[in-house]
C-alpha cells in the first residue's frame, strides 16, 4: 500500500512512529556476540552478499578469513579484488566446480584441507568474520563430517561472525544459526531467458 | 536428499550430467548484455549482496557507480570501505533514515538530487556497473516518479549493469527487470533472538 503524498502530516507521524519501534528494538537486543548466518536458497545473490559482508567487516577495520569452498574455472571477479586487501585471509578449496572434477576422493581430500584452514581460523579470534563460501555444497556432497563442522563452529570465539552460503543448507545447520536468509528466484536472466552469464554481475 | 558416499562410480557420472547441461546452457545462452538485477524481499543480505557484486565488478577492473538512497545514522562499513577504491564513484542520499527525518518535503528533495546523480550514470557507458541501493524504499514512498525511473533504466547503454536493491520492489521494476531474487526471513538474529545489530554483518 503506498502513502498518500498529500499528507505530510500523517506520514511524520507514522515515521516518528516506526523511529520508536526502531530505537527500542536496539534498546532490547543488547546481547552482544558473534552471528552465525547462513544465506541459502536457490535464488541469486548468496556469495555476493557474503562477499558484501566481507567488504563491510573490512570497512570496520576487521580481521576477515575467507575459504571458498567450490570454485569456477573462470577466474572470478570476488578472488581477483579481495585476495590482496589488506585484512583478508583468502584461500580456495581444490580444483575448480564438482562437475568438473568428477573424481569424489579428490574432492572429499580438498574439501577436508579447506576446513583444515577454517578450524584454524574458527580457533583464533583475531578473525572477527570468517565467511566459508559454498560450504552448504561440500556438506550436501558429503565431502565433510557435518557433525564436525557443527561443533567446530559452536567453539568458535564468542565474538566471532562466521557467514556460510550455498544451497541446500542441512537442516541441522539452519537450527545452530542466528540468522537464515532463503534467497528464491523470481526470474533469472541467464536460466530464463538466454541471457549471457555476464561478468561483473554473475561471474 | 544426500547422495551415498559409497559410490563414487555414480557420482561421476551424476557430476558428469550436470557439467553437461551447464555447457549446453552457456553455449544456448549468447545474448551479450547488461542485466538489470533487483533484490527486494524482507530477508537479510540485499544491500550486501548489492555491495559484493560492486567488488565483483572492481575485480574484474569495471568501473562502478553507487548511489545510496536510504542511509543510517551509523557510520556503515560499506561507505567506509567503498567509497575510496579506485573506481568506485560513491554517493550517499539526503540526511539518514526516512524515520529519522520525519519531514517529507526534505526526503523528496534528496532523492530528487539523488536521481540527478543516478541519470548522468545512466547516461555514461564508461560506468559498467551501478548499484541503486535502498531505491525501492525511495520509490515505495513516492519520493521519485516510477515512470520516469522506469524509462532512464531502459534508456541505459545496452552492455551496462544495473542492481536495485530494497524491500517493496513495485511491480513495474520486477516486470522490467532480467533477474530477481526475493530474500526471506528463515530466522533474524536482531528481531528474533534479541542479539545486538552487529558492525560487520548488520551495520
Amino acid at each position: 500500500m503506498r502513502e498518500n503524498a498529500k499528507e505530510p502530516e500523517r506520514h511524520a507521524r507514522r515515521m516518528a512512529a516506526k523511529q520508536k519501534v526502531m530505537q527500542q528494538r536496539i534498546e532490547r537486543a543488547q546481547k552482544e556476540q558473534g552471528v552465525l548466518l547462513v544465506l541459502t536458497g536457490p535464488g541469486k545473490g548468496k556469495s555476493s552478499s557474503g562477499f558484501g559482508m566481507v567488504a563491510r567487516a573490512l570497512g570496520h577495520g576487521m580481521k576477515v578469513g575467507v575459504v571458498q569452498f567450490i570454485k569456477g574455472k573462470f577466474s572470478t571477479g570476488e578472488e581477483a579484488f579481495f585476495r590482496d586487501q589488506p585484512g583478508v585471509d583468502y584461500h580456495v578449496m581444490g580444483q575448480g566446480y564438482t562437475w568438473d572434477t568428477q573424481n569424489r576422493e579428490q574432492d572429499e581430500e580438498s574439501a577436508r584441507a579447506a576446513w583444515e584452514v577454517v578450524k584454524n581460523m574458527l580457533a583464533d579470534d583475531s578473525y572477527k568474520l570468517i565467511l566459508l563460501d559454498e560450504l552448504n555444497i561440500a556438506l550436501r556432497h558429503e565431502y565433510l563430517d557435518l557433525d564436525e563442522v557443527l561443533d567446530d563452529l559452536q567453539a568458535r570465539p564468542e565474538m566471532q561472525h562466521v557467514v556460510v552460503t550455498g544451497r541446500y543448507a542441512p537442516k541441522q545447520l539452519i537450527e545452530l544459526a542466528d540468522t537464515v536468509t532463503e534467497m528464491k528466484v523470481v526470474k533469472h536472466a541467464f536460466k530464463d531467458q538466454g541471457i549471457k552469464a555476464q561478468a561483473g554481475v554473475e561471474l
